[in-house]
């Protein structure tokens, strides 16, 4: 199919397409003629891959490509593909060398010494733990970083469950690309569930009428 | 202060500082002659709170520019600046009109009635639940969509501490900065824990060496 129809399948503008193409998100269509390209099924599916990466679980360009990147490679293994897709969903921050940062690398190291968990610094997410903790550090925002706990116990709930449904390493077949759209999807759906459950929480806190569409306290 | 202090004081890059300033994210100096502007400890704390918002919490310019607007209006509620920042970290998508999307609303819907949550589709979490389980039932994620009610306990286990750490209504002073602080980088302390407790999850139930900063299945 030529742009126009492959736009037309996927609902996605040909300037978004010509935008994805031009960043190497979507394979170039077979050239047909100098200035004309033959789009198939594999375009149709990676399109839609591409905007539910970036559309609905928020992704950069940059964050995409590297995911998708282990989608194209054959040689990727799904272990390395899980990590990719959490670094991506992650917030990058240049790293601030404070008293903050330093009593939230103690405060990360002791949660996870507690908890037993099997990590290591090297994990994307151990950073950013410890860049969220000292944010909330330096701006006084210690009653959400006393939350800890309670986030990883959350989190401990969801990460087994959520291993088991997106590794499967007896079906190899779009298996990477099953591990990076459960990590960025799953991410955003707790990210919206999230929203829902707060406005619940505060209705039976504070009434009903005090839910945040509803306006004034 | 000038503004070559200010940068040294936040660790902020000057142009950043300006970029910030053309946004209007931060408010500008006080003029001291045609081309000189004076700054005071109130952008200090300004500019800790947009790079904790952005660079931490991950959130766009529009988004934080939206939260920042209700931490500077004395008339916003606490429920409103909560639902701001709810939206702020979420992915604004362009609503699909398909078969995907009616069976995702009709599956929040019921999760919302099974569960008991006092919440409405104007939550903008509904909207985005929907898109996210839209999205995997349209790329066969149908084992992440599947984990719809274990997501969604995870997050009535945080919700009401969150709601209690962040609202207080004794307390006028900087609580809607606390609201829009806690809720965003709650988010992301979320995130952050849910990469390492995924990683701890695969290493117990494929070996340590499987964990996915260590390589190879």
């Amino acid at each position: 199919m030529r742009i126009g129809e492959l736009s037309r399948r996927t609902d996605v503008s040909v300037a978004s397409i010509k935008y994805y193409l031009r960043e190497g998100l979507l394979a170039p269509g077979e050239l047909t003629s100098p200035n004309q390209a033959h789009y198939d099924e594999a375009h149709v599916r990676r399109l839609r891959l591409i905007r539910a990466l970036v559309d609905v679980g928020g992704l950069s360009i940059a964050g995409a490509r590297d995911v998708l990147a282990a989608v194209d490679d054959d040689q990727v293994s799904l272990y390395d593909a899980l990590g990719r897709a959490q670094a991506a969903v992650m917030a990058r921050t240049e790293p601030v060398d404070d008293d903050a940062t330093e009593r939230a690398g103690k405060a990360v190291a002791e949660m996870v010494e507690r908890r037993g968990w099997i990590t290591s610094e090297k994990n994307p997410g151990w950073r950013a733990a410890v860049d969220v903790l000292a944010a909330l550090d330096r701006l006084g925002g210690e009653r959400v970083a006393g939350l800890l706990d309670v986030y990883a116990e959350a989190m401990e709930g969801v990460a087994g469950h959520e291993v088991e449904a997106v590794v499967d390493r007896d079906e190899r077949e779009r298996s990477v690309e099953r591990v990076v759209t459960g990590i960025v999807l799953g991410g955003a759906l707790i990210t919206a569930l999230r929203g829902m459950a707060e406005q619940s929480a505060s209705a039976r806190r504070y009434g009903a009428g005090a839910a945040p569409d509803a306006g004034a306290v």
